[in-house]
């Protein structure tokens, strides 16, 4: 039997696990494996990046969980520093450019794994491409990133978004001792909340110092030059950041400036061979992950779309924990396995200052889209017994589906251990429960853990009155 | 239509919760509600009384969800200090006795509703009425504990038993400056997990100052009378206690004793009425916590057998959270309304000092009792990313059925956010999943709160190996 090669791009979470699956269930005898990664680094987890610039994580090398001479040493062919620039798979082949060298090669493959991950979104804004101005996606940028802060005598963070990205830098840049305002364009933070959860977390953000401004359209990122010679005619190009500019005219100083307005998938390679795209740009595949339409083509991680198992449809949630997954079940497929990843939830947590914030399922706005009705249900309770020492408040929201009662989606917002409480909620919305069979739940309770109902039983019987109230 | 009375016995969480609740749907023109209380407290958590006695808790109001007063401010007739000494089921009566007073009478119902609770189980041993021997179950007893430990010299606490009520109560009294000493039967404490788990909190017993006794058959509890005169007629009756003594002899000197052996269910009035008694002693309800077979008597809380879901059998599982439940479903059913209580998975969370101790479904021991084949896969991993400042070790077992996978039981002991990890579990092991399906979960991640596979679905991971490894 001859010797299969299988190709891997991108060297993160998703191409690595895949690559490291293969190899454990087929050896170099019967499997070749290259795998391409852009830049020095790879299996790193790109969510600790915001810890790594707050401070709490020393340093870059923290963060990768597998380094490429591991990768070698498993019988990889790690090829690092270089990025793959044409996929070809009618001729089942990709052309790779050595980033060092420039030197361009094309390298054939049996099996082919595109996990060519996400970019931050940098709208096509004037300045927006100026020194000082920042996504984070690689550990790459976060280096630069951190250069920038050491280097920089001005003490002002201007940071564009308040998704999970934006809420964690501009806690960490808090950390690093700036002054930090956060401009987003809907009318609360944490867009991936509904607005009256996303209060919550804009009240725990004004408390630590951080300055949140709401419907704010950034038009543009004025530079020194700019700014120093008024001629506008260096606006966008060279010089340093100086100041943001929003719709309204505001102009916000900025020593530094952050893009969090999340990412989207890299997928240019992937259009230009005429992959399947979803509509937010992010590949599509079939159940074990394997590009549709194409045999021996798999993709995951954050390049691509996934099944939201609750809307019934895909959606782009570029997450490390499903990139890990998705390369699993990549391995076991090109290794000749059977694995599938039936699909996500939309479980999501984070964190700003002690108060925790989580998600999962949909929110009102998602229920909509998905052609659902529903109710909905706001309770506060604590996440200890109310007389345990320290309890704190925590706020959980639930949407039911009108009539058939079944759960669609939970948000919640409080202190230690309101985070985590999601998964129960996650689990459920897997199996499909209704708010009925949740408030069953025998979920643990002990004074220092829970009230002696749980928040999320709490809230489950008020969405049950809630349907009831509803009625057809 | 005529007024209808319902009698409730016992004023704990079941019984309180179901008048609440019973009052709720049908006004005092409908339904009279009159509630026997034996002790001057209505609807306090017995949970809490470790943290009373711990001194996180300040007093016993604290653990009070509802007093006596508020309950009879919503038309019930709250009758404290009154104890039920006779059911007459045929009769449609119950016979009460004023504590105060001595008076006994009887009180006709239309339904009735059995809340009467649990007792500590107290062995029949010499010496165990003694002076400075306690019991803790009712807020009068955590009183009476807590004025013993006042007018104590000594220092020397011993507990019987190492379950969930002996732990909480061992740390209790190591914050209140005792030299405790733990006897317990088993080869580890906390039987509510296998023993290989235990053992880690056996560790972390020790390491706070506590002294465990492995295979500890307490036969004999001595009192200064019994020790001071040599003569043994003392023995058992009277006198303050002084020392404990071992079946192999060994005397362990005690001032103060904690029976933390576990709860049996009150049902002497239930059995001499001649209604059904599971082989735990507590009551059998029939889905809606109605007595089987008795069409106007309900009954819950800790003096009922559930049904545990996953072993296909009643259980006797004594705890608050379930009685709250099963009191709302009998407060709908006798209102009225309808609920159902489907029954338990066996979750349970506690701690010891930092360390937290979960676990949900079935143990080893369980599976077998219940004819199920089974394999099991333990894990260590950490509650963060591995990276994030404090990550800390979390142990995970997990028990799936051979060939069908299906998920068992799961146990975990680690550092923060490890107990209550356990709900995904619970949820999953209620929805019937496989191993497979729990590492396909859609758990949140991000590194404050979880590595990017979180340590369940790690578990999972190679329980799925596991299941396939040991193929039919």
């Amino acid at each position: 039997m001859a010797v299969e090669r299988l190709v891997v791009v991108g060297g993160d979470a998703a191409g690595m696990a895949a690559a490291s699956q293969a190899r454990r269930l087929r050896g170099p005898e019967e499997l070749e494996i290259v795998a391409f990664e852009r830049t020095r680094h790879t299996s790193y987890s790109a969510c600790g990046i915001p810890y790594w610039v707050g401070g709490q994580v020393t340093g870059a090398e923290e963060l990768v969980a597998r380094t490429p001479e591991e990768h070698r040493a498993r019988g990889i062919d790690l090829r690092i520093r270089t990025e793959v620039t044409e996929l070809d798979p009618a001729g089942r082949r990709v052309r790779a450019r050595d980033l060092e060298s420039g030197e361009e090669y094309w390298t054939g493959y049996d099996r082919l794994v595109l996990a060519t991950g996400a970019r931050p979104v940098r709208p096509a804004l004037p300045g927006i491409d100026a020194d000082g101005v920042h996504g984070v996606q690689t550990l790459d940028d976060g280096q630069a990133l951190l250069d920038t802060l050491e280097r920089t005598a001005g003490r002002r963070a201007v940071v564009v978004g308040a998704g999970y990205i934006g809420v964690e830098m501009a806690e960490a840049l808090v950390r690093r001792g700036f002054e930090v305002t956060v401009l987003h364009r809907g009318d609360q933070p944490m867009s991936t909340l509904d607005p009256d959860m996303g209060a919550l977390v804009h009240g725990a953000m004004n408390a630590m110092g951080i300055r949140t401004v709401a419907g704010a359209e950034v038009t543009e990122i004025r530079t020194e030059k700019t700014v120093d010679d008024g001629s506008g005619t260096g606006n966008g190009t060279g010089g340093r950041v100086r100041e943001v500019v929003t719709a309204d005219g505001t102009r916000y100083p900025a020593d530094v400036v952050v893009l969090g307005i999340g990412v989207e998938p890299r997928t240019e390679l992937a259009r230009a061979a005429g992959l399947p795209l979803g509509p937010s740009g992010g590949l599509l595949t079939d159940l074990s992950m394997r590009v549709r339409g194409y045999e021996d083509v798999w993709a995951g991680g954050d390049c691509v779309e996934v099944l939201d198992l609750v809307a019934g449809r895909t959606r782009y949630v570029p997450l490390g924990t499903h990139a890990n997954k998705h390369g699993q079940v990549i391995g076991s497929g090109v290794g000749g396995g059977y694995a599938t990843f039936p699909g996500v939830v939309g479980t999501a947590v984070s964190k700003v200052c002690e108060l925790e914030i989580a998600r999962t399922g949909l929110r009102e706005r998602d229920a909509r889209e998905a052609g659902l009705r529903f109710v909905t249900a706001v309770i506060r309770s604590t996440n200890t017994a109310g007389y345990y020492p320290g309890a704190a408040e925590m706020t959980v929201k639930m949407l039911a589906e009108l009539r058939t009662g079944r759960l669609l989606g939970v948000q919640i917002v409080g202190g230690a251990g309101a985070a985590k409480r999601v998964d129960a909620a996650a689990v459920a919305l897997t199996a499909g429960m209704t708010v009925e069979q949740v408030v069953a739940l025998d979920l643990g309770y002990a004074p220092p853990f829970s009230p002696v109902w749980d928040p999320v039983l709490v809230a489950a019987r008020k969405a049950v009155a809630a349907v009831r109230a509803a009625g057809a």
